[in-house]
């Protein structure tokens, strides 16, 4: 848990969204990299729509989704109140509001357990607890260990959705029993989209939608495809045309297919 | 349910893996297709392993399989006692072994309680009770239609493995919530494959693999794609590669990737 205020010379100043978003984050703390711009890209908010983030960190899902939707209105939990901190000053660098509550996601703020949102996005941690080594960052240690589980980050999602709202969650592909039945009990109409770093290779991550109240069944969507068939020489160098699309032109991921 | 023996008139006579098995199925009753199939080309038996279908039917999977392991010692447990008969009857005329117990996996008989597995398989009915349009036919709605929850079929089928033996599944995919929830509490090391008709569309099955005891995280794989990127005009006429080798070759469903 990290509480004291980042000083300048902790913080990196990182480009996502081929520089559409800047994003100052610890060196040494948790780091986000793709996955929240992933995560932004997998939410279908439309203008105007009311959109909460659980577990903002320094908010890099919500500020890439700012960038691309226009007229939302941005709202993000973090329980860490230096990442909170960051995650107001990123939006204000990035021109973006973004009203961040902190609190722990189990006891939400009263303020916040008043709203109800069109949308709601979540990249919970990937690593329960007691499994692996433990960071020697505290903060990056919270961000990235199950200290609430995830079936209660779900729970918590949907209690703050509007009916026939979307909640999108991107996961290691390590919990996908437990997230898909977790998603399930709420709600349904998910959708489970795999994210492959080559075609033909198993999937890494999952990003997976529902609706809340919805009772459509479940598809399981042709996986997203990050790189080409050929190996990559270095980092970034040979994205698909899709990866490209997401994760350099900041456009919308299709939950197409059918 | 369906106690009375088919007629020869009720009966169809039906080529699978391009004629290496041949199964009598009725006309009006539950018709196996493609599914069986696929969930033997999914076992991964090796040569001298028992193996025990939950819900055999006519056999069709248990017979593909047989076909293309040698030496294994095949059972079978059928609710249905004309289905039963019909499976024993399409062993024969495979001229393979092909032990079918008649009884409820819920109430399994004592003498196939006492017996242990190295390969469980099974496919178990896709809809859920209550939902949809009854079948005209009892024999097919009962093969259809979940009268034992999909748990309990998974819960069955831990319970006659040996510890390290293997359980594989095909189901709807509309059903993979329930069906990575009750894998993952008996077992390990699922392995997700979905099956989808073409390139870039929806998996429309999965086929679930696990470990009895095993700790090994889930994988979600890359589809197996039946046919080609083309629209089909006539039913298998477009098969891709890997559609061809398991569906007319009679060759095994590699779960491979990473």
């Amino acid at each position: 848990m990290r509480t004291e205020p980042f000083s300048e010379a902790e913080l990196s100043h990182d480009r996502f969204l081929d520089g559409r978003v800047m994003v100052s984050q610890p060196r040494a703390g948790y780091r986000a990299a793709m996955d929240p711009v992933l995560l932004a890209a997998a939410c279908p908010a439309r203008e105007g729509e009311r959109v909460l983030e659980l577990g903002c960190g320094a908010g890099q899902a919500s500020l890439c989704l700012g960038r691309r939707v226009a007229g939302l209105a941005l709202a993000g939990l973090e329980l860490q109140p230096a990442y909170a901190d960051l995650a107001r000053r990123n939006a204000r660098v990035n021109d973006l509001e973004f009203e961040v509550f902190e609190g722990d996601l189990a006891r939400m703020p009263k303020a916040l357990r008043a709203l109800r949102f069109d949308q709601v996005i979540a990249n919970p941690p990937y690593y329960p607890p007691g499994q692996g080594t433990a960071a020697t960052d505290a903060g990056r240690e919270r961000a990235q260990r199950e200290a609430t589980p995830l079936a209660d980050w779900i729970a918590a999602g949907y209690r703050r959705l509007e009916p026939g709202g979307w909640l999108t969650v991107i996961q290691s592909v390590d919990r996908l029993a437990d997230l898909l039945a977790a998603m399930a009990a709420g709600g349904g109409a998910l959708s489970v989209l795999p994210v492959a770093p080559r075609p033909g290779r198993d999937a890494g991550r999952v990003i997976v939608r529902a609706r809340k109240g919805a009772r459509t069944p479940l598809r399981l969507l042709a996986p997203f495809v990050l790189h080409g068939a050929a190996q990559h020489d270095r980092d970034g160098e040979d994205l698909s045309p899709l990866g490209r699309a997401v994760l350099r032109d900041g456009r919308e991921l299709p939950f197409a297919g059918q």
